[in-house]
């Protein structure tokens, strides 16, 4: 087999045999094939795309190119939840919990934060003592025995997407929806869970700026992971403004347990029960829309996240006393430019703009600034006076400020009308 | 700038300025652009193409990419014959002799057959004591003094072809008509004559398969000579049979020879006065087509080549007495295999059966045998009787007979109706 001729048989349209797709992925995974094949197969899948089959190979060939969690030893069946990324978006820090008060195991792996999205491994690093990098046993052993884990990536699960995704990445071939289904899912299919709630993320915050790009996205990974054998189910909401009010890393743990309490942002509160909710019905549990407000109610769900902390090495007390996280040293207001409604916050910008106050990393393994962020008191749809507080932002360095304020300003815009509600919940994909 | 701003714009159909064509080809030629970016930025420009002026500037930059010749030092109208390549095809060495005569000067450089096509050089080679590596300096003498001179490519022409071609050769981005337009082009820049006159080749035997490619293709490098400021003329010729009767090393250039006293076979003989008409109306030569005919009815093309092979260090009674040609050990008839018109003659076919007896090379560096080849006595449109000779086939190695004769049967089709004639002269493009 050539990877000459799966090029031309792609460039002309062709569809890939499994043969063909597993030589290729062992290919990239050995590092036999050059990367100019590689780079070449993949603009020319890009303009003639996959079909599902080939994509569901794809998926498979990468997911078993390496390491794969076997989650046997875990009783029960396990969940996992995945978010296509966004600002503020701490959920899996509320739901997780939920859903294992609720009798369900989550056994999650989650990354770090990179450009304008946070990463749930530094926020919960926020959490004094708190420990991600967990060996397998271990993890398996606290999922067994509190139901939830939320661990960094410790084994070598598809490396071939890693080097894959790498390639994409500097030839400008990432933004093809079978490529990034494929990429998403080989993770989670190497991941061992038995059902996948996938949030896919669509407005300015998102890597899916639209609905249709988004629903596309949803509909090729609930394909793929149900083609692999796994309980798939998507939901598409909306990442246009940010979700919460929080967004930075100790603040948005603040706003997660604020919200297992039953005090947090409407809409952040919202999507979380309604996520949370999807998984317990994957997993088959009944009246799972109550059953999620009772495990908050009753403060089962706290009490999940606290003994979680504590399993992971972390001190439970931050989870009970929020106020024993570390302040940030510098604080500021900002304030509305007009009177009038905010009629629009680009959440990517907001993003950008909360890295720059030292709370993200412009490229992997730069340090992060856990007190730094940036907390909403207005968004989108919100009046405002000229002058008013519409949020405040927190770094330990003064002089970060300048920069972040424009940038954060330069993400708001104003209306004299009231502008259209979004809708949280855009769509469902089973 | 980077190669992945370049490869993003041509992946959306964007348009390449000249600043990022030349950063490109500088990064081609100084190795200092990754390969994959390459491979990724040639198959985006398969899918989007790449317009008149993006073709003018790639090939300008690949032509200044290294060395350049300097015809300035020969007087008068240089002028440069190419051909996209067939089997039989040995009309350099009429067409460069009948030019010279009539006054119009040819520094040409040419190449080395490879696979089922032959090349001049290697032909030239047959003749006993030809050089064909000529220093730039006596290839100019040699121009000034006899008129003519066929030399091998000792000098960098093109680097950045060489480089590119290799890549999309293994990445099969080679079939872009503006990528062999802009090919070809590059080294005929760089060769420096002021004329070129194309002669793009269709059918069977020809990298062009179909009249409109062909087309295409002429019509894209008359685009880039013009524009480079050469006056450029495209002829398209049938290349579905081999041209003339020999297919080989020297039975090609004996027929070169008869064919400069009158006696070659038609279609070649029409080919040979065609092209060098033209290449003298390009020169601004009044009356071309009796000048061409005179120069062979005198003798004096005839006297050129000799002329031109003595400066080049051959023997000149090689031109005179075609016997002195060292012959082939064994030959073997060919005979139809029923009656009939012989319908089709894969040109393509006929060539690798000629390689097989030892006239070609299946890689770069391999020797060949200048003695064998095939000479046809019957071609496409001719009748025959079952049993009756269509061809001789010669070799040094008996061996090589069986496999060459069994290629050479499978490229000819028979029918009972008289197959409809092509035009050898099937279009011109200036």
């Amino acid at each position: 087999m050539r990877m000459y001729d799966l090029i031309l048989k792609k460039r002309n349209g062709g569809k890939l045999t499994k043969e063909e797709i597993d030589f290729f992925v062992n290919g990239v995974t050995d590092k036999t094939i050059e990367p100019y094949h590689t780079s070449a197969l993949m603009m020319a899948t890009y303009f003639q795309g996959m079909d599902e089959e080939e994509t569901l190979n794809l998926t498979l060939a990468m997911a078993s190119s390496g390491e794969q969690m076997d989650l046997s030893v875990i009783d029960g069946v396990k969940v996992d939840k995945h978010s296509t990324g966004g600002v503020g978006d701490k959920t899996s820090l509320a739901v997780v919990p939920i859903v294992a008060a609720c009798g369900v195991k989550v056994a999650k792996m989650s990354g770090r934060g990179l450009g304008h999205t946070g990463g749930t491994i530094d926020k919960l690093e926020s959490i004094k003592g708190f420990q991600t990098s967990v060996e397998p046993e271990k993890f398996f052993d606290i999922v067994n025995t509190h139901g939830l884990c939320i661990a960094g990536q410790s084994m070598n699960l598809a490396p071939a997407d890693k080097e894959l995704y790498a390639l994409r990445d500097v030839t400008a071939t990432v933004d093809d929806i079978s490529l990034i289904a494929s990429s998403i899912m080989s993770k989670k299919l190497a991941s061992g869970s038995d059902c996948i709630l996938l949030d896919v993320k669509v407005g300015s915050g998102a890597f899916m700026k639209n609905y249709e790009d988004a629903e596309n996205l949803a509909r090729e990974m609930v394909k793929i992971g149900n083609g692999a054998g796994r309980k798939t189910v998507a939901v598409i909401t909306d990442m246009d403004v940010p979700l919460g009010n929080a967004i930075g890393n100790s603040i948005e743990v603040i706003e997660a347990v604020e919200t297992l309490k039953g005090n947090g942002p409407e809409d952040f509160t919202l999507l979380t029960k309604i996520l949370s909710a999807e998984i317990l019905k994957m997993a088959g549990i009944e009246n799972a829309e109550e059953k999620v407000e009772e495990a908050i109610s009753s403060g089962k769900a706290l009490e999940k996240l606290a003994s979680m902390v504590s399993a992971q090495g972390g001190d439970e007390n931050y989870i009970y006393d929020t106020s024993l996280f570390e302040k940030a040293k510098f604080t500021r207001e900002i304030k509305a430019e007009c009177d009038g409604f905010i009629s629009h916050m680009n959440a990517e910008t907001v993003g950008v703009a909360c890295a720059k106050l030292g709370a993200g990393r412009e490229k992997k393994g730069d340090d992060i600034d856990f007190t730094a962020g940036i907390m909403l008191s207005k968004k989108t749809g919100d009046k405002v006076s000229s002058g008013e507080v519409i949020a405040r932002i927190y770094a330990s360095d003064e002089s970060r400020f300048s920069s972040a304020e424009e940038t954060f300003l330069s993400a708001v815009e104003y209306s004299e009308e009231e502008p259209e509600k979004r809708s949280l919940i855009m769509g469902k994909i089973i």
